[in-house]
């Protein structure tokens, strides 16, 4: 069954607005999926509690599809835009229910994390979480001060691997760094100042990569619970790598390392 | 000496709107570097045209040290933001005279390379060349269907490294592979179906590594005229990974085969 809209006054519409803001959306722990693609990628294991769709995309497209598995609403395609969070909206987006873990039962699970601290570029994150998902991360753990992962141009960046791999976000960091201790997990954190290049350090045993802002690195803090600062070998001119690039390399060599 | 515009009408306002068109940037041989950073990266080899700067910038800063370089223009805050590519306008940017290769001079000195084809977004090539300034490349050729290297987002992710390293673009596919075999350089694709994994290639012998488009991948054309196609792995549930954290990954499995 669909319901048509066409008033911006109906409750849907003001129901989308208010989960754009991180705030709302952390409260009902839902977030928006835009997009023919990502709504697509939606696993069978997510609960959808609505697919919103402009006009045109209902009248182009077979829905039934989406209506046998959640509510439809079809709006006016100017509301469907105003709702949008794209340049070129598709027509197409889903109100996702959020799934949220304990970090505990990820951490005991050993094997190799990701620790993002304060990664305030959303395309950063995404691309973040992306890789992690690629290299068999086992899971990505996102400070307090990390942009919010349920941002749109996040999400989007992902392309999927939000569903793929569990993402505990505001985490307090002396919280993480102390599940790592606890189940010897032991953190390497991407430095400047690091002293072993990545093919240096043994990263076949558990470990967490922990990933700095990109602007001031890992904090002090953080650094000095490290196990190991580790530094990417830069030879040519350039003073420093993009976050999510940086962290890319140094879950390809944990992945080199563990398949030699 | 600086000359203070008040006029929308101004020749130098004229200048800098028809240079942010890319036709006009390849004409003129020239672009703009815009942010204090930025600007203050421009190494003394390139030549700058003009400084530009927001009345409220030239106030607040001290301005002797552009004045002794290169003319100064000086505009109403409200010009400046109107030309500004940024949303947080810092006030300053700079006209800056382009630095043409010929393409044959880079690749007869071997060593490593990077070749893209069809990237298209502009934060990828951007990041793509800090890495490859990173890592050590010699030089990034970019086939004709990039995004114009000269753009705003593409020097800004740069971080400078647009002036470390020789970058050719407007490149046609059969040239750079047509140069790659005159002098003996490898070319080795990334491409999902690849047989070989990076480490599994020698990278030590002068090569260059291909990038494709970011949803097509590399085109048959130029995966056809590849010594090796190579797959980086991927374990997890991704179907694929940015195209610059591929590059990335291949560019540091090159720099680690070479260290050890």
């Amino acid at each position: 069954m669909s319901i048509y809209v066409e008033s911006f006054k109906n409750r849907i519409v003001k129901e989308i607005k208010q989960i754009q803001i991180k705030k709302h959306r952390w409260e009902k722990k839902v977030f928006i999926a835009e997009g023919l693609n990502f709504v697509d990628e939606i696993p069978e294991s997510y609960h959808v509690e609505a697919f919103v769709f402009s006009k045109t995309f209902a009248e182009k497209n077979d829905i039934d599809f989406y209506e046998k598995k959640a509510p439809v609403y079809i709006l006016k395609n100017e509301i469907f835009i105003s709702l949008s969070d794209t340049k070129t909206p598709q027509g197409i987006m889903a109100v996702v229910g959020e799934k949220r873990y304990n970090p505990e039962d990820i951490v005991k699970r050993g094997d190799f994390f990701i620790v993002c601290e304060e990664v305030k570029d959303p395309g950063n994150l995404g691309t973040i979480i992306r890789t992690a998902d690629a290299f068999g991360a086992k899971g990505v753990f996102l400070t307090k001060d990390c942009v919010d992962l349920y941002s749109g141009k996040v999400l989007r960046s992902t392309m999927g691997s939000v569903f793929h791999i569990p993402i505990v976000q505001g985490l307090e960091k002396t919280r993480i760094m102390e599940l790592l201790k606890k189940y010897n997990v032991s953190p390497i954190g991407a430095h400047l100042s690091g002293k072993k290049t990545p093919d240096k350090l043994d990263l076949k045993k558990p470990c967490a990569i922990l990933i700095g802002n990109e602007t001031k690195g890992l904090s002090d803090e953080i650094s000095s619970l490290c196990e190991e600062l580790v530094k990417i070998p830069m030879p040519g001119k350039a003073e420093s790598l993009n976050a999510s690039v940086a962290a890319a390399v140094l879950m390809y060599e944990t992945l080199r390392q563990r398949r030699l």
